[in-house]
C-alpha cells in the first residue's frame, strides 16, 4: 500500500464511517476479477459509499491524494471495464450501498434509481406499478443501474426500445473535480450546452462517478407471442423481419440461429427439443408483445407468419401455445454459448455491422477465418435486427488445450479486420474496458483516439477516474 | 480585414475555387444578421464548400492562420447561434452547397443527409420513398440537417418521436484538427468509447463543422385526425394526456393554449374562428396520426375524447371534419405569436419544466410576473408534452416603445429565475448561442460551466469553431 493511499483510507475511515470503508482483503477479494475471469486485479480497499455525498468526498480524497478509483457495480462487464489494476494502484469504489429506488412514477413514465440498484429489483418496482424497463440481459439478477448505463447496455430488447442511451432521461454523476452533474430534472427538452448526460453514459466510469439515473419506462407488457421459424439462409431471415416490422410494431425479439448451433444445445442441453419437424439451414426466433390486453398478439403473429410462409419468405414456423413453450424457445436460444462451451473451446466476438450487411457478414466473415485457420468453425448467431452478431469461432476437434491462448489473439484480430472493413463495430454491446483497448487503439482512426484522449485529460487532469479503460 | 483573412481567403480561393469563396458583400450581407433580425455582425468572406473534403481543406487553413469559422445552415436559429461578430473577425462558413441526399432506404428506415439540405426537401424526399422524417418546425422550407442537428432541434411532433437527438443515428463531422469524424454506418450498437455523435448534436458549431447527417425515418403517416378540446385548466389539459397516453400510441401532437391566446388570434388574424360555441379558460390541440391505412383513426380519437367528456376531463371537443379544418386548427396555435406581435411589444422565453410541474408553473410564474411587474400580461402556451412552454409576457397597453429594451432583460432575469428554481431550463429548444450566453452563464452550477469549457479547450484548442458562442 502507498503512503498516498493510506493517507486516503485512513481519512475516508474518519469522514464516512467503518461501513464505507472496506480493508479486509477476504470481502475485497469477490471483486477483484473480472466476470469471464479473465483479469485478477488488487485493490488495498474497497470504499462503499451509501450517498452521493459520500461519493463526493471520496471523489475530493482521490484527488487529493492522486489515487485512482475504480468505479464498480454488479461486476458483471464483458471487457473486465471494472477490474482494478494488478499491482493495486487503485482503490475500488463499490456503488452497491447506493440501492435505493428515489421515486418512480406511472403517470410520469420515469423511475430514478441509484446507481446500485440491480435491474432485477427495478423490472419489479415497475411491473409493481404496472410498468416496465424494457432492458434486459442475462446478468439482470446481479448488474446494476449504474454499470449499465457506463456502459451502455443493450441485450434483446434494443430492436424496439434501443440500448441504455435511448431509456435514460438523465444522469446525475460526481465529475472529477467533486462536482455533482445533476440531470435527474426529467426535463423532455433542454438545450443548454453539451450533453453531459450523453458523455457520461458509456463512458465506463472514466469521465466521473454515475451516482443515480432518471429511466423511462413503458406500460407493463399484457400479452407477449413467441414465435420460431425456419429460413433458408440469414437474408430470408432478414426477409421475415422486414416484413413484419412493415405490417406491426408488436415485433421486440428477432433473434438469428444457425442449424449448427441448434443442434449443439440440443445435444448438450438436457430437456431440449426442435421446435419444428424438419431442418432447416437457419432459424428466426420472434417475438412480439402488446400492452393492450385486447390485442390478440398470437393470432396477430400467425397471421402474419401464414402469409409470410405463403410469400416463401419463410419454410416453416411455429407459435408458442404456452408461456412454458416460449421460455423453452428462448431457452434454445439462450444457451448457445454454454452448448458451444461444452463441446469444446469458443473464442467470442460481440461485432455489429449495418442490418443490411448482416447476411453478408455472416456468410463472408464465416468462410473467411475458416479459410484462414483451417480446422476452426465460424457462426454468427443474435440480434439480427440490431445488426449485432454474437460470432463464435470454434477450435477444430483435434486443437491442442492451449488453443485459446495460443491462437485466440490472432484470430480475433482477424475477424476484428473483417469487421471494420465492412465498417462495423469491434464492440456492439460490451464496451472497450480493458480486454478490447488493445484492438481498439489499433483500429480507431487516429483523429477519433486523438479526440477522447484530449476529451479524457480536459474532465479527469489527474487521471483518478478508472485510468487504463476505454480510452487507449 | 486582417492579414490572417487575406491571406486565409487567398488560399482557399487557389484550393477550392471561385465558387467555395465569396467575398462580394452584397452576397454576404442576407447572412449577417440573425433571424430574429437583433444580432448585426460582419465578416471578410463567406466560404461555401461542395463537399466534406472541401470543409477539411477549410478547417485546416483556418488552424493555420488562426481565423475563426462561423458554420452557418439556414440561418434561421432563435438564438444568433450562427451570426458573426461584429467585429469581423471570423470568416462565414455557409454549408448550404452541401445539399445532397447521399442516400435514402426505405428498407433499413434511415437516410443520409448532408448538412445543407433544406428540411423540406428531406421532407419530400422521404416522401415519396412512402416514408417520412418525423420532425418539423415552422423554418422547414429554410433551416438545414446541419443547423437542426447542432441545434438539436424540437418542434411540434416531439412527444411522440423526440428531439432531432433521437432521429439521429450517426454524423459526420470534421474536428477542429481537420480530421473527420464518421459516424455514417448506421450502426445500431456500437460501444466504442465516448460518443462524439451525441457530443456534436447541439455543440452549436463550437466543436466541429457538421457535414453529414444519418436520419432515422418512419412509416408515412396514412391519415391523421386533429380534435380541438376546451378544458378547466392546464391540470385537465395534462390529465387529459395522460388518459390519452394510456389508451394509445396515437398521439402525436398535444398543444396547450389559454383563450386569451386564443382571443388575440381571433382578433389579429384574418379568416380565424373559434372551433367550439362555448367558452373555455384553456384549450388543447390533439393530433393523433397512424401510419397504418386499416386503422380508422378519427373514431378512435372521437371515442376517446367521448370517455374523457363523460369522466369530466374535458368541457367539450371537436374533431375536425375535413384536412382542410385541421389545418385551420392548427393554424390557430401556430399564429399565436404572430397576434402578439400584432397587439403590441411581446417578450418570449422558450423554456422548460418537467411535464408533471408544467400546470403549477403556468399558474406561479404568470402571478409572480404579473405582480413583479405591473401592468404586463404572462401567459403560456405550447407543448404541453414535452414541459415545453412559450412563456410570453407582453407589455402592458400604456408601456412606452421601448419597453422591449428598457425592460426586457430585467423580465426575463425574473422568469428564468423562476425556471431555474422549479429545476427547469432557460433554453427548451432554442440553444444559447449568443442571445442566452448571459443568462446560462448566471444560473448554470459552476462544475457545469467548467466541464463545459474544458471540454471546448480540449477539442478546439485555437478557438476556430464559431467562438463566442454556448460556452460562457
Amino acid at each position: 500500500m502507498t503512503e498516498a493511499e493510506t493517507a486516503l483510507i485512513a481519512e475516508a475511515g474518519r469522514r464516512l464511517g467503518p461501513k464505507s470503508v472496506i480493508t479486509n482483503p477476504k470481502e475485497i477479494e469477490p471483486w477483484l476479477t473480472d466476470w469471464r475471469g479473465r483479469m485478477h486485479g488488487a485493490a488495498p480497499a474497497m470504499l462503499a459509499p451509501a450517498s452521493t455525498e459520500e461519493v463526493v468526498e471520496i471523489v475530493r480524497l482521490a484527488a487529493e491524494h492522486r489515487v485512482p478509483l475504480v468505479p464498480q457495480g454488479g461486476n458483471t462487464g464483458m471487457v473486465a471495464g471494472s477490474t482494478p489494476p494488478p499491482d493495486g494502484s487503485a482503490v475500488l469504489l463499490s456503488m452497491r450501498r447506493m440501492n435505493k429506488i428515489r421515486s418512480l412514477s406511472a403517470d410520469n413514465r420515469l423511475a430514478v434509481a441509484e446507481a446500485g440498484v440491480v435491474l432485477a429489483t427495478l423490472h419489479d418496482a415497475a411491473h409493481e406499478a404496472g410498468m416496465r424497463f424494457p432492458l434486459t440481459i442475462g446478468s439482470r439478477g446481479s448488474c446494476t443501474i449504474g454499470g449499465l448505463t457506463s456502459t451502455n447496455a443493450g441485450g434483446t430488447q434494443v430492436l424496439k426500445f434501443g440500448m441504455m442511451r435511448s431509456l435514460i432521461a438523465g444522469v446525475e454523476a460526481v465529475l472529477p473535480d467533486g462536482s455533482v452533474h445533476s440531470g435527474l430534472s426529467g426535463l423532455k427538452k433542454d438545450n443548454r450546452g453539451y450533453s453531459l448526460d450523453q458523455l457520461l453514459i458509456g463512458a465506463e466510469g472514466t469521465l466521473g462517478v454515475i451516482t443515480a439515473v432518471a429511466l423511462r419506462l413503458v406500460p407493463a407488457i399484457a400479452t407477449r407471442a413467441v414465435a420460431w421459424t425456419g429460413v433458408a439462409s440469414p437474408d430470408k431471415a432478414l426477409e421475415l423481419l422486414r416484413f413484419l416490422e412493415a405490417r406491426t410494431s408488436a415485433v421486440e425479439g428477432f433473434e438469428l440461429v444457425p442449424q449448427d448451433s441448434l443442434d449443439l444445445v440440443l445435444k448438450h442441453i438436457p430437456g431440449t427439443r426442435p421446435p419444428l419437424s424438419g431442418k432447416h439451414k437457419w432459424h428466426a426466433l420472434v417475438e412480439a408483445t402488446t400492452a393492450d390486453p385486447e390485442t390478440e398478439i398470437a393470432a396477430e403473429l400467425e397471421r402474419l407468419l401464414a402469409a409470410a410462409l405463403q410469400q416463401g419468405i419463410i419454410e416453416d414456423a411455429v407459435i408458442a401455445a404456452s408461456e412454458a413453450q416460449a421460455e423453452a424457445f428462448w431457452k434454445l436460444r439462450d444457451t448457445i454459448s454454454e452448448a458451444e462451451r461444452e463441446e469444446g473451446q469458443t473464442l467470442a466476438h460481440d461485432v455489429s455491422v449495418a442490418v443490411a450487411d448482416m447476411p453478408r457478414f455472416i456468410a463472408e466473415a464465416s468462410r473467411a477465418v475458416e479459410a484462414a485457420f483451417p480446422g476452426v468453425i465460424a457462426s454468427g448467431f443474435g440480434h439480427l435486427g440490431d445488426g449485432n452478431i454474437h460470432f463464435h469461432v470454434r477450435a477444430a476437434s483435434h486443437a491442442a488445450p492451449d488453443w485459446y491462448e495460443r491462437e485466440g489473439a490472432e484470430i480475433t484480430r482477424f475477424v476484428d479486420d473483417v469487421v471494420t472493413q465492412m465498417g462495423g463495430s469491434i464492440s456492439a454491446e460490451h464496451g472497450i474496458g480493458q480486454l478490447k483497448l488493445g484492438e481498439f487503439e489499433r483500429l480507431a482512426p487516429p483523429g477519433r483516439v486523438h479526440a477522447l484522449r484530449a476529451i479524457k485529460q480536459a474532465l479527469d487532469p489527474l487521471g483518478i477516474m478508472n485510468p487504463g479503460k476505454l480510452v487507449p
